[in-house]
């Protein structure tokens, strides 16, 4: 997408060098553009526990090229495998990450080692252009929701859609899922607004979504994650969309902490609540969302400190709490599959449900 | 309650002058302890405006004070009206601010100019010692329930409360509402856990909340709003208590933005959600809340900026959104009574609804 008129993806190879990789560092966005370059798998390893790239896709896209960094500086099968687990390792709620490191591990491990480096290069860039595709078609499987809405309203009335955490351009690699639907409405005409829950502890909403559909000029505005509730029971909400870091054979999604509270909400308000889902987030070996998906405890300082920009331009970490009140940070919810009112992914909408998945993943039975 | 042992309560009428009124500046917490005093009307509609006092029964009460204050230099009718008009403008929400206001007009106004002063002395006194006979009450009804889940666990087990926003002592004169049962359990030897949902926008949980329960020495854990759902989801709480800012006829709760999605995810759970409510909070006048209660927005900024302390002791306010995003601040919901376990009355526990309202409180039928 665009930034300033000029088109970026949020993980690219250096054109320069033509080897090193580049990223956004993200925990810098909203207050400045910095490009960070990756030259092996341990700094492509901390980019992602650090949350500098974040987002499951970006995250899957990202973790390939760790492998690619890797098999460049030592191609040998013990090597594969041990950045294959190092790299798994970094977060453990997103199933992206374990997709992305099988699919390297499968293209590159019966080629010969001196092979491997140029077959990384060639498979992490697939596994980004793969994602690109996979975005615009889930925007392109998006947009007739929003279409059907913007047809029940008096012309020129915005549709008004709340999303939760970052599931746009920066936590893929172009397009976004749960804005990609946005993005291409917007560029059609088709007026929108965006309700962006701020999504502590880290506030991808406020500093990254909004960011981003600013940039973009998408309409939009920030709200606590409170607000959700009663935005929806005042008709404020037409539809919600998220992106999730992993669905289940039976349709439950694990995304974002408190995304299943606004899931609970669109039910109560019979707002429709949508999910965008890439084939990469899919983990059609668990079933039970709740009881199956590990969810990551961040750090406890997330949420009892937090970074923004001074008046007069400084960038400072201030403490919230009170002095010596400790605090707990589980990072995902997982929504029960009855809550989600269907899911769209690149290859047609369907409901969240193992026949709904079936109907569309027929491979994966 | 205590403060590093000594006994304060949240507002009073100054030692050594005996006229003027003193109140904690609660936008200065966690980070310092700082005394103000009130001498004028107009400085106490600024102390609840900026929210230097807050929670609906410490609103009332230095509400009364500010009429006090206004009698002190101004004793005539026209002032009177004057003043309550002024201070009744200062929140919308709260209905215990008109409450109080109704309270001292009936109070002072048959009586001569020349005997006002001291009369607002005497209500505005009554007023608070009402409010802390209300909140020990308010404990004492709702400790039972603590009792009960204690029974049905190991011994030396804790009871898991969640509460949103801040219901304590800082939001009454003395002893909280919905954390006075919490008070009352913990000096009682029973062993209690309190997670403290943040409360975006302006962290009352995580500044207010978690600063009582820590110098009181009860055990609590901040988190972030978004967590609750998640933590309902796996048993880690055994019932919900808040406080409120209205009640209506039917039973419909207007509480800190937040609370409504924190009831949802209780009764998708099946934890018990109960709301501390002292008598000036009952609006006998209302029926639906939704409809009829009006939602205070306040200032945006208190969602794209926040404040507090760097590592090296400074106050800081920093902006967390993205440069030019606009925000919207509703800075209440309203939780319906079907999901509402239940009230915790000075008079004892009752069903949320008009019948149960009325077997507690029958003069206001």
């Amino acid at each position: 997408m665009r930034i300033a008129g000029r088109h970026y993806r949020s993980v690219w190879v250096d054109e320069e060098d033509g080897w090193s990789v580049r990223i956004f560092d993200q925990t810098r966005l909203p207050w400045s553009l910095e490009i960070l370059r990756l030259t092996d798998a341990g700094q492509v390893a901390h980019a992602i526990r650090s949350m500098q790239v974040r987002g499951a896709p970006l995250i899957g896209a990202v973790a390939a090229y760790g492998v690619v960094l890797a098999m460049r500086a030592d191609p040998s099968t013990a090597h594969l495998d041990r950045v294959c687990e190092a790299l798994g390792r970094t977060r453990p709620t997103a199933v992206n990450l374990r997709w992305a490191l099988e699919r390297m591990r499968a293209a590159l491990h019966d080629r010969p080692a001196g092979r491997r480096a140029a077959a990384a290069y060639a498979e992490a860039a697939a596994i980004a252009e793969d994602d690109v595709e996979t975005c615009r078609r889930i925007g392109a499987h998006g947009l007739p929701l929003l279409r059907e809405i913007a047809a029940r309203k008096a012309p020129g009335e915005a549709v008004k859609v709340l999303t939760h955490c970052n599931a746009g351009w920066l936590a893929t690699v172009d397009y976004g899922t749960a804005l990609s639907p946005i993005y291409q409405a917007h560029d059609a005409g088709l007026p929108v607004h965006v309700w962006v829950d701020e999504t502590r502890p880290r506030n991808q909403g406020a500093a990254l979504t909004a960011w981003e559909l600013g940039r973009h000029g998408v309409p939009h505005t920030v709200v606590a994650d409170n607000a959700g509730g009663h935005l929806m029971q005042h008709g404020e909400v037409d539809i919600v969309i998220v992106g999730t870091d992993r669905v289940t054979r039976r349709g439950d999604v694990a995304n974002k902490i408190g995304t299943y509270l606004k899931a609970l909400a669109a039910r109560d308000n019979g707002v429709p609540f949508w999910v965008a889902m890439p084939h990469s987030t899919l983990d059609m070996r668990v079933r039970d969302g709740l009881a199956e998906i590990p969810i990551e405890e961040r750090d406890a300082a997330e949420v009892t400190e937090l970074t923004g920009r001074t008046a007069d331009g400084r960038i400072e970490t201030v403490r919230v709490a009170a002095e010596g009140s400790p605090a707990a940070n589980p990072a995902f919810d997982v929504t029960p599959a009855r809550l989600v009112t269907g899911l769209i992914t690149e290859r047609g909408r369907c409901e969240a449900s193992e026949a709904g998945l079936l109907s569309l993943y027929p491979e994966k039975a």
